[in-house]
């Protein structure tokens, strides 16, 4: 069964193509032009009831949140393609633990900065330079956090390449592509080696061959 | 190896508590003094960096962020206790998914709510009217989707009890009993037959009789 995805070329459904690609599974995607609001939709709610990208249809199963839908294939497929979840159950709870700092303290400040430095004006909506001060000291103090770790282990969870480091393609490639705001990450030695890493594997080169970022 | 927590009185701690409650795991607690700010000294921070309630020992493994330490024990001692992750893959998935969407949907406007209504006042810092207003319209919209939801299925990710359910107990809890606005609950049938049925459950009510909320 081929799984579809929806909404691939934002940053969230990337999130789970680059997954798929790394599982050596098998997908296609389904448009959607979240500018003309079609995530709002009654057809798109019926598989999404909250309105956000992405869901996945695999069958009859349907699923969304991205971070789910990376656990669900990761675990459903540990022997097919890349293992992204540690050996051991110590290393996947060390996984779920930097998965979540991506989700909660990575994720809310680049997320701030993409939708005020790049979203509102292509929307005709006004930035505030607060926020965008605030999210960039923000982001700062995080990636300290992530220098001293790597300082440390060759990637977030320790020395395998795992769902925690994935997770962070789709935003680092706004913060070190589109903002103007490369040297957050440049600055620290660790961290911009680790971003050199994850962003040249081959699946992460395949999903911005495959799909444009909007912005 | 007895499980060691951190900062019992507080929410995001009494996540972990009840998980471990209720997969019948050892632990005790270590208390940690927010309003004092000990969990910004030097000593907290080593073994957690961003300075965040909670993190757990068990013997040399350290880890922190409550939903991963979830995750972490519920698979660890998937046969012990109650199983909290589903039987199958796919039901393991759903249960990713609400758990994700009680992090992403649920309780940032419940925890902007408990900040304004809660926090601020204690501590002399100014409320702020409009962040209460719309964050209690964003709850009372992701409550309208677990009604539909909970129309359904008996808990979030299906007919069986899980971590997603288990999640929402310390904040649901503040939403229900100290900031006076039950209705947003109470008002939907099924979302408040759901609540009654995972805060009367034995863990929950041993979490609220062993350890206090600060407010």
């Amino acid at each position: 069964m081929v799984v579809k995805v929806y909404g691939p070329d934002y940053a969230c459904p990337k999130r789970v193509i680059v997954c798929l690609i790394e599982k050596e599974i098998e997908f296609e995607t389904v448009h959607v032009d979240g500018f003309k609001g079609e995530h709002k939709e009654a057809e798109y709610l019926k598989l999404q009831p909250f309105g956000l990208l992405p869901v996945i249809q695999d069958g009859d199963y349907i699923l969304y949140e991205s971070r789910a839908i990376l656990r669900y294939y990761a675990e459903k497929y540990k022997n097919q393609g890349t293992d992204l979840l540690g050996k051991t159950i110590e290393e996947r709870g060390l996984v779920e633990q930097w998965l979540e700092v991506e989700a909660h303290n990575f994720n809310p400040p680049v997320y701030n900065l993409v939708m005020n430095i790049l979203v509102y004006p292509l929307v005709g909506l006004p930035s505030d330079p607060k926020v965008i001060e605030e999210s960039k000291e923000k982001v700062g103090k995080v990636l300290d956090i992530y220098e001293e770790r790597l300082s440390k282990t060759k990637y977030l969870a320790g020395d395998f390449f795992s769902l925690a480091d994935l997770s962070h393609l789709p935003f680092g490639h706004y913060l070190l592509n589109s903002m103007g705001l490369e040297n957050i990450v440049r600055e620290r030695k660790h961290v911009s080696a680790w971003w050199d890493d994850i962003s040249n594997r081959p699946s992460w080169k395949k999903v911005l061959e495959l799909y444009k970022f909007p912005m």
